[in-house]
Formats: structure tokens, C-alpha cells, sequence
């Protein structure tokens, strides 16, 4: 028996989709090779560039979700034996180096504890370090600690070190400006259950010229067939080669997803967010809640906050769910039972959710 | 503007989705670890298990279409090095064998001519040759070709050499009998948008007792961390180990996807899929179109169809997407431009679709 009640997902992810996606999801299912699809395709491919804010040729959805879009990268990027600088600090920059390690790379990690951003200078030290580097990796926004990584210093010195540079923008993209164009960043890739409000499912990616040309010129065989980009891009183009079948009512999602951010636009988004986000920080301030993240550091789409003292931050959660239909999401690793993770995500992203949620916990906690 | 049309999909898929499906798909989005999410999660795996006729406790939904299923096989059950027997007489088996050698396998290549199934004596002298041989691997439903081939003899064969065997069920499961358990095949995948009518986007897979125990006791990391079973069976056990978050919406329809095959029953499904690929034959006979593949070896959800001499067959597909509103499939390969392949999938497979499309073939051609 199935019959899921909505919630509010403030959690880390996945946000609540738009009614308006859950409807295209149940569109009749065409063929992967109907022109009428193909040309979803197209348009889908157009929107992913205005949200990524990109000219980008190789722009498309991912038949997976977002980890599968970290796999792509860094499958497609890394030939055994390439060195890696991999910059974490938080839950999916390990998970990075491991994807790393597991593509063939031999990796440099660059630390800095949970809550804070990678420091640039460390950056340019393991650069120092490592001249042969060939690709550094990083993300954007950190989902376990509600960390933005400011990403100009960085990137810069990757690329004067003539480095290929990997973002993960899972949590940022649709929320605020990720720099693609603006920073020549060579391999971006995102999930679709975050600021896009679209069901999980998907991994936009976003590859530069020069990446592009890495991966048709690579030496060996990408290790993962399934997500060879040398070989999906001959479908997403005009030459529609058979690879695997698309997802395709995903794909309508993802377009319907798109489409509404391209109504709203860009900017009145990202500003949608920081609003929100002010609201609940406000909220959780009255209420004697002390953010995690200092700022400039602090994420838009995903506020860290310290539990309260005393209290069994397991069983708010669990009342919060059971009684309030609100999901927010539980500390992970070192935060595990000290921090909440709240996220404003896409359609989620407005001020009376941040109140409904504010009223919520306070009844909990009175 | 994306307002796909409903078309009657008999390529070799994806097949229609069932109205049902549809519908399940557009169900609110909930947390990946919801506990409502979860209690359909382990529906889904129970339903699952049903649909493969299996005991086989780790038996889960992967998060990608067919293909991630092939190459979830070949990345847990390939150690780098590993000697590998793949049979192929179609693209299917092809592709296995560039999976394979991805995964880090030796390859040793069973063939046979496309339209015909493997020979189990090539095989037997295969194995002989090959006494270091770990694993073989084999399509179960060409869906290139339209055969079925036996699995029987060259399962006992691979399995009395002491190796691992891995069958390709995408275009079988759910509309014919796949020896799951009487075989004790080691590792099955298959794919939603063929006889489970559900949208593509997730491979069902199902592993035995034996091939898990390898999978756990792996020497090397599997290549791939999206799909390495090791992890991804903890969320889906009782643990609930974040791994990636699941395709929450399509687990939905996948879940009343395989209600539907529940309520109507294997055996009856079976038995509608035989009896629809029948009158298509003897529709196809009357108008002197000649099957590809001779019995035993006909797959009954999809039928390959010399195309008339004489005529564009292009043209001839072409007019009956666009003004009959019916898909049906190219040939590929040695095939291509000679042959159509017809599916009559899950829901599809009924006499009533199978006279609507000879009567706009017969349209067409007269």
C-alpha cells in the first residue's frame, strides 16, 4: 500500500517538487529516438544553459542522480594514474577523493575542519607541492556543513598551474550564481532534487571546451561505460547515436523544473533565497539558535545550526515529522547529534515556510 | 513547449507506461529516508523479488536505466584481471564485452551469427580452453535480434567450471519466465521500460547468496562507487546507510509497476505475452512477412520481421509514428535497413495493439 502524505522537506535534500514537475512526470512516455522527444531534448539541453549561465556546448542531464554525476566527472576527467588535488571538508569532498581514487587517480587531499571553507593558501601550498597535479576538485556548496566555498583564489591558481578544475554545485545550482562562464570552470555537475525542485533522479552537467577535448583525446578508455561521456554526447547531439534509453519522463520533469526557472529568472531567484535564508536566521536567532557557519561562508540553500543544549535533537526531529509534516535533516560525521540541517531549496525557498517551521519548533521545544 | 503526445509504443521500448504508473510517478516527493519512504522501499524489493521468482535476499532497484544494471554485473563481479567468458551474437552481448574489459576483465568471446542463439557446445570448448575463466556472462533476451536463448546447459556448463554467471534479463523479465533460482543464476539485471511497463530509469536487479559473498569479500574496491552493491545494500537493508539518495519518484512507479504484474500473475502474464507474439506472427504470415528467428528461439515480447523486398523501410516507420501514432524499431548493426523489431511488452502485449498495427501496416504497404 502507497500513498505518501506530503511534507515539507527543509532538509538537506531532496526538496519538495513543484506540482507543477510531479504533473509533467506523468506525461505519456515516448520513445528515446521520437522526434517529439528530441526535440524536449534540445530545449532541455537550452535550459540547462541559461541556469547554468553557460554557453557551454556539452550541457545535459545525467541518467542518474547527483553522486552519479560526481562518477562522471571524475571518471571522464581522470586517466590512471593522474594526480589529483582533492579539497574537502565535509561528506562529499571524501566522497570525492574516494570517486577519485576509484577512477585511478593518486590523490593530495587539501583539509580544513567541518564548518569552515578551504583556505586558498593551502591550496597553493599543495600545488607548490605537487607540480605533475593534474586536475583539482572541489565543492561548491558543502551539504554536510552548510559551508559556501568561495571559488575565484582557487580556481585561479588551478588553472595557472595549468590544472583541470571539477565544482560540484549539487546544493548551489538554481540557488545562487555558480560560476561556469565567469571562471572558465572546466567540469560542473549538479543534482536535480535540490534548487531545482525536481524529483531526484538526474545530473545536470556542464563541461568547458577544453574539458570537452580532454575527454575526446583521453588515452584510455573512460572505466565506466554507462556514464562515457564521449559516447552520451554523440546522443544528446545532432547525431542521436543510440546509447542507453533516456529516463525520458524524468526528462520532462527536468524540463518543467527548468522552465520555471526561467520564469522566475536568475537573479530574482538567488535573491529568493538569501531572503529566506535572512528569515530563518532571524527566527532561529530569537529563539537563542546559533548558525554553524560564520559568514561570508554561509550557504543560501542550506542552513547549519547548533542543537540546543539539553535537549534529544533525535526525537525534535522525529515529532517535527511525525506531527508537523516537516522534515529537516540530522547532523552527519563529526556533526552527527550536534547540528540540524535546514534547507530552503527551490520552491521551499519562502518565507512563510521558514515561519510554518519556526512555529513548529518552538511548540516542540516550549 | 513540451506537450508529448500519446503514442502506441511497440519498438523494442520503452513500452507504455500504464496509466497507473503515470499517475504513481506524480505522488508527492518524500525524504530518502523517510519512514514512510522507507516501508515502500521494502515493498518495492518484496515485489521485486516476486516479479524475479527468487529467494534472493539482496534484490534491489538500481538507480540508472538497463544498462547501469550491465554495468553494476560487470563492476561487483569483475576483480581486475579476471578471466571472463561473454557470449554475444547481438549489440547486447557486445556491449557486455566493452563493460567487461571496463571493469578491468580479461575477455574471452563466445559468438554466434546475429539472428541465431549461443551454440553451448562453443561455450564447452570455450570453458576448456579457458580453465582460469571466474565468470561468464550471457543475454538472456537479445533485444537486437529478437532471440531467446536458452540458459540451461551453458549455466550447468559455467557452473560445474566453478564460475560466476551473470544473464542480461532487460527484455525478458516480467514477460516470460527467467530460471532465477532454479538456475541459481549468480547475478540477473533487467531494466523498468520493457515487459515492467514503468518509464525507463531504474535497472531491478538480483543477486544470489554465492555472488554476494563475493561482492563482500571483494579484494579490490569496485570501480565504481555509484554502483558498488557493497554500499548501496546497506541503505536498502535494514541499516538504511545514506549511500546516494534514491530516485524517490521512480521508485513509485516502479512500485505499482510491479503491483500490476502481481495482480495479474506471472504465469497469465507469461501466457498473454506467447498468445500476442502469435497473432502478430500469423497477421505478419498473412501479409508474407517472414520472422528473423526461427523456434524455439523466438522472444515472445519481441518479434524481428524481415522487412518486404522492394520498400523504404525507413519511410514506411516514418509514416506510422507520424500519422498512425505507432513506434516500432529499426534493426541495428548487420541488421540495419533489413529487418523492424516489433515489442509487445508488459502492457502492450495484447491482440487488440497487434491488429491495430497490421492494419496501418497493411494501410501503408498496399
Amino acid at each position: 500500500m502507497r500513498n505518501p502524505k506530503a511534507k515539507l522537506l527543509l532538509g538537506p535534500g531532496p526538496s519538495n517538487s513543484d506540482p507543477r514537475v510531479l504533473r509533467a512526470l506523468s506525461e505519456p512516455t515516448l520513445g528515446h529516438l521520437d522526434p517529439d522527444f528530441v526535440a524536449i531534448m534540445d530545449e532541455t539541453t537550452e535550459l540547462l544553459r541559461y541556469v547554468f549561465n553557460t554557453k557551454n556546448k556539452l550541457t545535459i542531464p545525467i541518467s542518474g542522480t547527483g553522486s552519479a554525476g560526481m562518477e562522471t566527472a571524475f571518471m571522464n576527467m581522470v586517466e590512471p594514474g593522474d594526480k589529483a588535488i582533492v579539497c574537502t571538508c565535509g561528506i562529499f569532498g571524501d566522497r570525492m577523493v574516494d570517486v577519485a581514487e576509484r577512477a585511478g587517480a593518486e590523490v593530495v587531499k587539501v583539509e580544513s575542519p567541518w564548518g569552515e571553507p578551504i583556505d586558498p593558501e593551502d591550496v597553493k601550498k599543495a600545488i607548490r607541492k605537487n607540480p605533475g597535479a593534474k586536475l583539482l576538485a572541489i565543492v561548491h556548496a558543502e551539504t554536510s556543513t552548510g559551508v559556501l566555498q568561495p571559488l575565484d583564489e582557487i580556481v585561479e591558481l588551478a588553472h595557472e598551474a595549468g590544472m583541470r578544475v571539477i565544482v560540484d554545485a549539487v546544493t548551489s545550482l538554481g540557488g545562487m550564481d555558480v560560476p561556469v562562464d565567469r571562471l572558465e570552470l572546466d567540469f560542473v555537475y549538479s543534482g536535480t532534487q535540490k534548487c531545482l525542485s525536481c524529483p531526484p533522479g538526474l545530473a545536470p552537467v556542464t563541461v568547458n571546451e577544453a574539458a570537452a577535448a580532454f575527454i575526446r583525446d583521453r588515452k584510455s578508455k573512460c572505466r565506466s561505460w554507462y556514464l562515457d561521456l564521449g559516447m552520451i554526447q554523440r546522443y544528446w547531439g545532432s547525431e542521436r547515436f543510440y546509447h542507453h534509453t533516456a529516463p525520458i519522463n524524468m526528462i520532462y520533469a527536468l524540463h518543467e523544473a527548468l522552465t520555471i526557472v526561467k520564469e522566475e529568472g536568475l537573479e530574482a531567484r538567488y535573491k529568493r533565497h538569501k531572503e529566506a535564508q535572512a528569515a530563518l536566521i532571524e527566527g532561529l536567532a530569537d529563539m537563542g539558535l546559533k548558525p554553524v557557519v560564520n559568514e561570508p561562508f554561509r550557504l543560501p540553500s542550506l542552513t547549519t545550526v547548533w542543537t540546543p543544549d539539553g535537549i534529544n535533537e533525535a526525537a525534535v526531529r522525529k515529532t517535527l515529522l511525525e506531527e508537523y509534516n516537516i522534515e529537516i535533516g540530522a547532523g552527519l560525521g563529526v556533526f552527527k547529534g550536534r547540528i540540524w540541517r535546514i534547507g530552503l531549496m527551490g520552491t521551499n525557498a519562502r518565507r512563510h515556510y521558514v515561519v510554518q517551521l519556526l512555529g513548529a519548533l518552538k511548540d516542540i521545544l516550549k
